[in-house]
């Protein structure tokens, strides 16, 4: 049990109330970081709320609020008369269980005979990709040190053809090769955000790029109309998805791309269009709309093990983000960069194959749901992979807890969702084989059933005692 | 042309004093970071010496010198009567031309028609790796996301056998698989470092680590003897090459390891063995050092476009790398992972086939400098990829530019070397084929030969007017 004195706990907190909101929730939020970073080891004596709000000089108040918030969350241990300190664990154990995107945490720890549905993406590699990736390996040989951090130069080319043919110039020098769209973002991020800066994003959005946003120290404001709240403010970034949008299924017109491109003016607006080509009425993707930051990717569109994405942007940017990239991790890798060439030179009938393959499992999981479940609401997908299911009355990150339980780890929209919202709401992707769907459905409808008799169906918002 | 308040700057200068040494260097670098990422756009206006020198609470002296140092670097500019400002275009051409490191340049940039001797690695695709990725592609099949944050399964599996082999228990819970060692090391700085954290490294080094130390904000101070110095500080992070250290080619034995390792204590010491697999000997690598975290990768002794390396470290750890990897990318190719264990399955062969080449490349370019290069001092190498040579009182740096104008591209000493020394050392490296390795020598020795006749030739150490 070491205490931390109020003058070292306020430097390790640093500018820890630039951002917006209340500062409670800001001086919460950077004694979570460090407590999960292992900064602040277990058994750490945290000074008394008296001292650390004159140290700081904020209310008594904010402290309190801050110290209670992370002892209901586990972090924090208080006890009457003995102070507060860092749980047992608690670190480590409440950021895995708590912090960490269930997205993630369900790919980094992947449940036993549990049938994946909170992670959305091809559920194995298309015969396709097998051919490509064969191709690709002859294309191996001559002299080639093998680094090349912006990209392989002639999968750039192919890129940067692929958005000519889309009907806008490009050049490979416009076109930054990543490892997946999340290097994408995380590039993006890193290159555009500063600790306190604001970024705005819609309401719900894909999670992932939530937690790159907040591991920089942004502040993450959610809206649902971005070019009205960009009449209000000016971010240091703007995250959109036009196409698809994951998890809701939702997409701006031609015309509202090109007014948010107007609305954002200089702030750097990034539209990420890794579900642009999965239209289920087998539509072209949209072109990229100018002046726009592109973020695509084929982990969609082919298999997530392909990890091919990129970035389409201003020459300038893509080799700022370059430098970044050298930095971390020297270039990915050559083979699957042959193979998203060898992909590229026949992306119809690659996306074709795919598009039929979600239409059929899209019609066969709202089948299933109809029959199944038909308290639960949703809208059909015009594309993308997921369904955006609403689960009346009810809180579905519980709901999710019993049907892991049954067998199938889902999404629930609160981890989507930056305003606390969607807490009703349920990701339910279509990228299964239609066995595997009803499989799942009928375990989810096991679990509605078993949540339902359950004698204390726990309230939609969690209650808080601050 | 806008000015920035003092406050303001002072703010985004934010704890730019915190590390060691000179204040007015510290001021400089912060300075310097702030108008290569754009945050000080150009024509910003600075506020005076005085003004700024009473806002930071430091003697005017000290701005003047850091304002005098970035006006060098053509980053400012400075009139008299008019001022300080931010150069037009300055930040992110003063960054490439300058603060980028020189090995980063080629690969971002490369010259055309230049031998490229600035990166060290195999020139071109073993045939052995064509014939594993043959294989690897039969590996591909089944129901299978693609996500892998902590590495593919049964390469983490076959790392830790690996690693039981060279006699040292291991679980797959204790490896994760990275983008080569480049991101291993970008993912143990994240998880490590804070900014104004001291880095303990080796001088000289290999430049692609300082970058990243430099990237979080760490001081890094260099040393000759990580134990003596571990003695007197407590850094965040050791970092050393144990094995045919890059660029010197030195090694610890086994006792010095130990040593070492006891003398961290609960420092975290990374050890980055990638060249230890290269013994010019034909010895195997030396088991990992109980305690330490252990850096390998495939790109050395297999091809650079084989983008897989690794962490061995606790369980704990590496489960913290892996959720900042699943952030990061959600994970490396799979098809590398599995031409990985293809690879891994024949080491053996692998190795000795690549050390067989570099021996019969290493000797080549020790006689070809003798022989045309007399007055060149170096120590042959007894391992690693490259010779450690001295110019006899001589500016490396200013004769690399010289032997760029004749063709070939090379790594001077002082962009490997954090203490400022190293400035008569060129890194040469033997992993080009014999005859491009003659082709080089001889535009070296041509490149000399110019360098000499220069009426003018420039002083080892670049005078400052501060």
């Amino acid at each position: 049990m070491k205490p931390i004195s109020v003058d070292d706990l306020a430097g390790r907190l640093g500018r820890w109330s630039a951002g917006r909101g209340s500062l409670y929730l800001l001086l919460a939020a950077r004694l979570r970081e460090l407590v999960d970073e292992g900064l602040l080891p277990a058994g750490t004596v945290l000074p008394p709320d008296r001292s650390l709000a004159a140290g700081l000089a904020v209310g008594r108040t904010t402290v309190i609020a801050a110290y209670d918030l992370l002892r209901q969350e586990g972090r924090l241990t208080r006890r009457r008369g003995s102070g507060t300190w860092v749980s047992p664990g608690g670190g480590a154990a409440a950021a895995r269980a708590e912090t960490a995107n269930p997205m993630f945490v369900n790919l980094l720890e992947p449940p036993d005979g549990v049938l994946q549905f909170a992670c959305a993406g091809p559920s194995a590699p298309p015969p396709r990709l097998v051919e490509a990736q064969r191709r690709a390996v002859d294309r191996l040989g001559g002299d080639d040190l093998g680094y090349h951090p912006s990209g392989h130069p002639v999968l750039r080319a192919a890129l940067a053809t692929r958005y000519r043919d889309l009907g806008v110039p490009t050049t490979a020098a416009q076109v930054l090769v990543t490892t997946g769209a999340q290097q994408a973002l995380a590039l993006l991020t890193r290159a555009l955000v500063r600790p306190g800066d604001e970024v705005l994003v819609e309401a719900p959005t894909y999670p992932g790029a939530l937690d790159l946003f907040r591991e920089v120290g942004a502040v993450v404001r959610a809206t649902d109309d971005l070019a009205d709240a960009l009449a209000r403010s000016t971010p240091a970034l703007v995250y959109a998805m036009p196409s698809f949008r994951n998890p809701t299924g939702s997409s701006l017109s031609a015309l509202e791309r090109t007014r948010l491109a107007r609305s954002a003016g200089d702030v750097p607006l990034v539209f990420d269009e890794v579900l642009a080509d999965l239209d289920l009425t087998g539509a072209p993707a949209p072109p990229p709309t100018p002046g726009v930051i592109t973020v695509g990717s084929l982990s969609k569109v082919v298999w997530g093990g392909l990890r091919v994405g990129w970035v389409r942007a201003d020459a300038a940017l893509v080799a700022r983000l370059a430098r970044f990239k050298a930095v971390h991790d020297l270039g990915g890798a050559v083979l699957d960069q042959f193979a998203a060439v060898e992909l590229l030179a026949d992306f119809d009938a690659v996306r074709s194959e795919r598009v039929t393959a979600l239409r059929r499992q899209h019609d066969h999981l709202c089948a299933r749901l109809r029959e199944e479940l038909p308290e639960w609401g949703f809208t059909p997908a015009e594309g993308g992979q997921t369904l955006w299911v609403r689960l009346p009355g009810v809180d579905a990150a519980s709901y999710a807890q019993v049907a892991l339980r049954h067998g199938v780890a889902v999404l629930p929209g609160a981890s989507l969702d930056p305003t606390g919202g969607s807490g009703d709401r349920l990701r339910v992707p279509f990228t299964a084989a239609p066995a595997v769907i009803s499989a799942a459905v009928a375990a989810l409808a096991d679990a509605w059933r078993a949540f339902g008799a359950e004698s204390t169906r726990r309230p939609l918002v969690p209650s808080m005692s601050v």
